[in-house]
């Protein structure tokens, strides 16, 4: 007998978030057999040299048979197809769930695609980095980030405490909220973030008067920061712009709008407005220090190396 | 006999970069002596205590007095009030220079009130945390970093190569640009980014639709990045946007522009634009790796642990 929470765990999509959720589950001994699908031969390939499942599939629908919990862990302009492709082989009684940065979206998409007799559970961990692919996972990823799930009136409570169970069992916190108003939440502490930081990377590189050499050997001024950021992977924050077009827009609004204020104050020299400004956005990183939502080592706890190391050399 | 540089340093001003300086200097054997001034006497008190220097001064004169090169590391706001301090106490061929973030106005606040007799090399470097005050500063600050200094036609050939020798002996890539090419290169690599990072903490901080708890609480998707440049000085920061305002609205202009023509693709599901961006970013990341002035460990290499640690507690 096992202590698992779920036998079969399939995992439909082996990136990042999926591999990390493979690897996390494994570790914890949350599920006792993991089935993994990909779209991409080239992935489910490595996902099996780097053993992290107990069998691979090439069709989601194959690795959701009989499984106790689906997760689709793909960028979410490819949930509907996902839905599709797993609906005709879901067990009655199983959980399918998501991780998708988008939930109003997937929710559309997914719903009414799939049986009445499956519980259907949006989540979001919010947890990531810059790397893409099966081999940038790891069972600690979610470890103190918040995972958001996204239960309806419907939801079942015992299917829900099961997969706050699971994530829990991750090392996550776990937070419920309605997909409108995780968008929301979410357009301004993860997606205007990337938009902004996307936008000042591509200012640099298309400015005539300074040279992407200067930018890349100054960069330790600030603009590095944000190349982490603008360095995640492209389809996935397509997809996340597309899918949560108003509520981005929304905050963009709101930013535009201050970032106008600033302006006309650092030309107008209104230094006091600056100050007050400068001074109040401590606060926040004090509270984010607190909740242990980041590193309060000096600049991230970055190594100051005494010797340059070119990782292309 | 010492294989130092210079025999008396002085520093005024003993924050992050000072006292960085100072510890910097003294680990490499670089001066033989350092003299510490600081208008406040809090801070010049901490500095004695944190040994720092070998001689503590309230009036910047008396540190400056018989030095051989005298380093203003105060915000540049106050750079002008440095020169007219130490001018009349300056010995012939003292060399003067700064590590404010804007060189043009530093220019025209030093130059005026410094004798003939002295040479005057504006330095900039482009390394810092978000931590301030003596406390915050250590020897590796400077390693692999870039130090930008501004000679003129009639900067001495031999004084400067004393100085490119001293932030060198630091651990410093020097590089050599006149005051206006700085100023308008650090706009895009320090000063956008910094008022960019203030702007979106600010506005998440006064929507009324999510709480600052929220925030906080989901900044790991991506915001968390922000706060830790919004949590520099105020009054460091302040001054920066005062004195390089040209250049700031300058390239604050593209961003701008940059950024409807993102929200436009947005509004109208322009999901190639959005992608082919997304991917030309990336390209500056792996630019600013392969120079080593950041780190390619996943997140900054930023510590992902089992159990969280509050600071205030």
């Amino acid at each position: 007998m096992s202590d698992a929470i779920f036998s079969r765990l399939a995992i439909v999509g082996i990136g990042l978030i999926g591999s990390s959720i493979a690897r996390a589950a494994r570790q914890n001994g949350l599920v006792d057999e993991i089935a993994i699908a990909d779209l991409s031969p080239v992935i489910l390939e490595r996902a099996e040299e780097l053993g992290l499942g107990d069998s691979y599939h090439a069709s989601a629908g194959d690795a959701a048979e009989s499984a106790d919990l689906v997760i689709a862990c793909v960028p979410v302009g490819a949930a509907e197809a996902v839905a599709k492709a797993i609906a005709p082989h879901l067990k009655p009684g199983a959980i399918v769930s998501d991780v998708g940065s988008v939930k109003g979206s997937v929710v559309r998409q997914m719903r009414p695609h799939l049986p009445d007799n499956v519980q259907f559970i949006p989540a979001h961990p919010v947890a990531g980095t810059e790397y893409s692919g099966p081999d940038a996972g790891f069972a600690e990823l979610f470890v103190n980030r918040w995972s958001i799930l996204c239960p309806d009136e419907a939801t079942d409570v015992r299917a829900l405490d099961r997969l706050v169970a699971f994530w829990a069992g991750m090392g996550a916190n776990v937070e419920c909220m309605s997909a409108e108003r995780h968008d929301l939440v979410l357009a301004i502490t993860s997606h205007l973030p990337h938009l902004i930081a996307y936008n000042i990377v591509g200012t640099a590189a298309d400015l005539e008067k300074v040279t992407e050499s200067e930018v890349m050997k100054f960069s330790a001024g600030g603009f590095r920061d944000f190349t982490r950021i603008a360095a995640s992977d492209p389809t996935m924050w397509r997809d996340v712009f597309l899918h949560n077009r108003d509520a981005v827009l929304e905050v963009l609004g709101r930013f535009q709008e201050d970032l106008f204020a600033l302006q006309r104050q650092i030309r107008w020299g209104e230094g006091d407005k600056l100050y007050d400004l400068f001074t109040r956005t401590r606060t926040i990183r004090r509270g984010i220090l607190t909740l242990g939502q980041d590193a309060p080592e000096a600049d991230f706890g970055r190594a100051h190396r005494p010797v340059p190391k070119a990782p292309s050399e």
